[in-house]
């Protein structure tokens, strides 16, 4: 049993927890919490290594629903140990080390006919996991992100997506510039959000392929990035809000878009 | 100038920061920061008392657009007191005592035309905050929540809702089901967002005066508030999630409405 926070393990883990350059080194992230934990059985080579505190080893639930099914190598940590490393208030007692899934554009492009989303220097961890999630519930078929946003694996991000991160592809685009335009000559349509957008967001067409582009929390879409797009569209806003926040304009992007696609498809 | 944090006024500050039965007992809130300042200051009669940093106090945008408006007793804090009280990461050197707006809920059903955002329970001050803030860009005119809620003069729901939270009328019902049998007798349609929902969010009509009904984070609607709605509403979702964020479910919804009023407005 792991019983100091000096061990060499522990560290590791607190350092994958902390840098998105050391879980990029490493190819690893740290998933914490039972629902993720159980997500992450289901994905046959995820799971590289698993933490279990003294007091979830002796629940039932880890007898039953976990011990049998592990077949990396586990470590009992000390409970007060595992509370310290724990990013959350009310630790579970599991995490696990998990290789990163790779995904390249080419296979977002051409994997599905689904709407994407697009997203340029997005900054707020907890913005992009209910991003992520709303994604998935809105039939969102892949993620395309500027390297500027923020790292997928960060646990705020991974605790917010609510186990969408392991469903909804996704990449980090090299050159930002040139996978939008990658998605053009593909003959996939560019809706960028924007405060000047054109056209009311309800009279754009959806039902074709199209990628919905979000810029940064406080500055919204750069000039280039906007540029690139087919159309601006705008989400009218009463009152004096000066502009949503970025995870709800997303939504309301990306539920417009949904349902168009449903009153497509039943007529 | 204020150089202590053992000031009696600065533990007074802290403490109506803090607890929301203090906000309560004295009828006062604090807001940070220069943006919602600013909108205080527009506000009669509703600033009470100023804190200014000593830093913030040099500064031009202090001398022209705030002092000269300051009608009200104000103080000059050191920089390192102003700091430990404030409630941000980056703190803008002021910071004002607020008298709490009082709407009633015969004002709220009577002084507007416009849809209302009603919440049971909901908990997360940056999903309450997130919420008015969209509320006021789609046009709601007014909003009630239970008293479980959380409570609108935290400082994290003010930051979250820029603003907002002075131009959307509110109340807190001292009895949740008889405001909802208020809303039906005034002919006022209730929706229930609700995971079981009988039809689809977007075949509801919103374009008659409405009420969108949103539950607790973790629990959704209690069977007793849904049974007072006239309709439960279902948000589709793929994949496999299983419930979308409080405050983008909410927003889904609202902005399906304010699509309707619209649409409905230019034909």
């Amino acid at each position: 049993m792991i019983s100091s926070s000096a061990n060499a393990q522990i560290k590791y883990i607190e350092k994958l927890m902390k840098s998105s350059r050391e879980r990029a080194k490493e190819g690893l992230y740290v998933c914490e919490g039972l629902r993720m934990f159980l997500e992450v059985l289901e994905q046959p080579g995820a799971l590289v290594k698993a933490y279990v505190s003294e007091c979830f080893c002796g629940q039932e639930v880890f007898r039953e629903k976990i011990r049998g099914r592990l077949t990396v190598p586990w470590e009992t940590v000390a409970d007060p140990v595992f509370d310290r490393v724990s990013d959350t208030m009310t630790p579970q007692g599991i995490l696990g080390l998990v290789r990163k899934p790779e995904y390249d554009l080419e296979q977002i492009l051409t994997g599905t006919d689904r709407n994407l989303l697009v997203l340029e220097d997005l900054r707020d961890p907890g913005n992009l996991g209910t991003m992520i999630r709303t994604a998935e519930a809105a039939g969102i078929g892949g993620m395309i992100l500027s390297r500027g946003s923020a790292d997928l694996f960060n646990p705020k991000v991974i605790r917010a997506t609510m186990g969408a991160i392991y469903r909804v592809p996704f990449v980090y685009a090299e050159d930002f510039g040139a996978a939008l335009s990658m998605l053009s000559d593909r003959g996939i349509t560019i809706y960028a959000a924007h405060l000047e957008g054109s056209i009311c967001y309800d009279e754009a067409d959806y039902t074709k392929r199209c990628a919905i582009l979000i810029g940064n929390e406080a500055n919204g879409l750069s000039e280039s990035a906007a540029s690139l797009a087919d159309s601006r569209i705008r989400i009218p806003m009463e009152g004096r809000t000066e502009s949503l926040n970025a995870a709800v304009a997303a939504a309301v992007l990306m539920y417009e878009a949904f349902r168009q696609r449903r009153a497509c498809r039943e007529s």
